[in-house]
């Protein structure tokens, strides 16, 4: 196979690895879950508090970023590690994802899908060519193909004509990123929604025209979590060892330490910044939902014993304070908190993969969440 | 005088002075700007950015906690300062003033004012005793005593009545605030709106009384600039030199550079994180708007030479785009930049006054202000 790899493999403990993914700008330890920076920003983080949460790498969308500031643009600026101020690895997606799910009068045809802007209305082609082409000039470090992704459920039919489109597409970006520079990575994306034959197929087909890395895509778009761990199972065992695996969109933590169990080394979702938003705090005991009147006056912290200051420092009475009152402090501190609880499940999934204990890692933290949250003080 | 005094004045060059006021929770320079973070938050910062910004001091609003999340609440949770996790020094304002700007079916008698909660519409009493308590509860290093503020311009006979129930209800908020723990402080208000004669009469009333500090208020309401420089001009100089001495509400850069080259000590202001938060930075340059599409393209910083590392290494391109785009990042960016550029320049105003050489200070800042913004680039 011509295409370099950038990605070892360190260990693995069953199904599940930990390994090291070397992007021109920086290392990205595996399993990661890279923070979603829309629009060429964290929502309500700082960069340097992605990367002191721990984040290696960080995702940005190429449909916000095409559309405004333009990709011509961040180019002439230096590109968007450059551009942001982030200056770390950066993978971003094709943009094919939003402009299923923003933007408005979207038509796929062979050729390309075109769609009108949901911000002025332009009218816009994105082909599998452009597409490289936007996020050559953005200088991701990981590019995307176009792909067209089914929401499920969904009849076998379309998802079937999707999966084969998006082959074709495959092949179309992986000629247009022949130019990209020297270390700079391309991932197919594993399509098939939820027929396990489309996902060997699609797989089978990426594999054959070869990339740096497989995505899993079309997941996490409305099925139940089994058939997205069944998907996850059928696939992984098919892709290359040698190669980094991306599960698109997901998760919840326990969508994140399932996938893991079963070969998968990278994640993104907005999950931890929007449900920070909306006042819900992920830790050691599950979901914790701040705006619940039980914490006003409770002086505890969210997790005693975490070592991100904020989980360990602010108390439940002031960050029910925060979200109830609409401050922005609440969601950024809530977001901050997710972001570092994101990280600190990756961190310690990997150093259990390296000891060899990643099953009994896995089992006791979830019987951590399962116990749920500490109980709420005598009102004495 | 029995009231102890925490203030030691440093140096003094023509009017202008420069001192530290010690606070049970630690020592403030002045002259300070002191950061307004309403309700128990600032907008778009985190304290541990306020405290790097170089804050030794934040004001909170007496008049936002005591409705939500409430004084009993917070003093059960140790105060404010650590209920915020700001662990430093604080000030609070009485609440009369924003009972004035916010609050329904506000009346005023002598006992006390009488307003209906912007929140929920709960009948509300707040009396000079209960605007002490309150305070107490909170735990503030400064605590403000209950005053009338009159919008300008206003009938002198107006600006009189309230005036002479500020110093009536100042007597009785010093009466009430002798259950407090050493090293607590409360300062008076000088009030008499834009008539010298009233605000001579409302400084000796106060001074008579005696309080840890003297306060300037009712100015910054609506008068142009030149009033409040003439006000402050009749005022400082009556109150006692070994002092501190504050203008409430105040103000632009150019506003607090005056008044401390009038005798000025301490300051609070909204302006640099409203302004921010609407894609304004105060700079080395004066005021610049990111909304504006000259910086679109422009990869250069606001300002290179500063020690601000958001200031130094943002783009302006990139500020542009974030307040463009509406991202949360864009207003913190230029929230924390502009509290920044405010604590820079009390900074550097101290160690003019120390080195004797305000003046020249005075002018250059007023010079480069004047000056305006780096030219754009060349569209080449």
């Amino acid at each position: 196979m011509s295409v370099p790899n950038h990605f070892d493999l360190l260990a693995t403990d069953g199904a599940a690895r930990t390994g090291r993914l070397t992007t021109p700008h920086g290392v990205v330890r595996t399993p990661a879950f890279m923070p979603v920076g829309t629009a060429g920003a964290m929502k309500g983080l700082h960069w340097r508090e992605v990367r002191d949460a721990g984040a290696d790498i960080v995702l940005g969308n190429t449909y916000h970023l095409m559309l405004r500031p333009g990709a011509e643009r961040i180019a002439a600026l230096g590109g968007l590690q450059r551009f942001t101020t982030w200056n770390g690895p950066m993978l971003t997606d094709s943009g094919g994802f939003q402009v299923m799910s923003l933007a408005q009068l979207r038509k796929v045809s062979e050729k390309a899908v075109n769609f009108r802007s949901h911000i002025d209305g332009a009218a816009i082609e994105l082909s599998p060519e452009r597409a490289i082409e936007v996020q050559l000039l953005l200088g991701s470090d990981i590019a995307m193909q176009l792909d067209e992704c089914v929401r499920l459920p969904a009849e076998r039919a379309d998802i079937e004509r999707a999966m084969q489109l998006s082959l074709r597409w495959a092949e179309r970006c992986k000629r247009a990123f022949e130019t990209a520079p020297d270390g700079h990575m391309l991932f197919g994306i594993v399509q098939g929604g939820d027929v396990p034959e489309l996902r060997h197929a699609s797989a089978r087909g990426l594999i054959e025209l070869g990339f740096h890395g497989y995505a899993i895509g079309g997941l996490a778009v409305g099925e139940p979590q089994e058939v997205m761990l069944a998907m996850i199972e059928e696939a992984a065992p098919i892709l290359p060892a040698d190669r980094p695996r991306y599960l698109m969109g997901v998760g919840t933590p326990e969508d994140m330490l399932e996938a893991v169990a079963r070969g998968i080394d990278m994640f993104d979702c907005v999950m931890p910044t929007r449900n920070g938003r909306h006042g819900v705090a992920f830790t050691r005991f599950g979901p914790v939902n701040l705006r619940n009147a039980r914490h006003a006056d409770d002086p505890r912290p969210l997790d005693e014993a975490s070592d991100w200051p904020s989980t360990r420092n602010c108390s439940r009475a002031y960050l029910h304070h925060l979200i109830k009152s609409g401050e922005t402090l609440g969601a950024m501190l809530l977001s901050e908190i997710n972001i570092a609880y994101y990280q600190r499940l990756m961190r310690d999934i990997r150093e259990a993969i390296t000891r060899g204990s990643f099953e009994t890692f896995r089992m006791q933290t979830r019987a951590d969440w399962e116990q749920g949250d500490i109980a709420s003080r005598d009102p004495a």
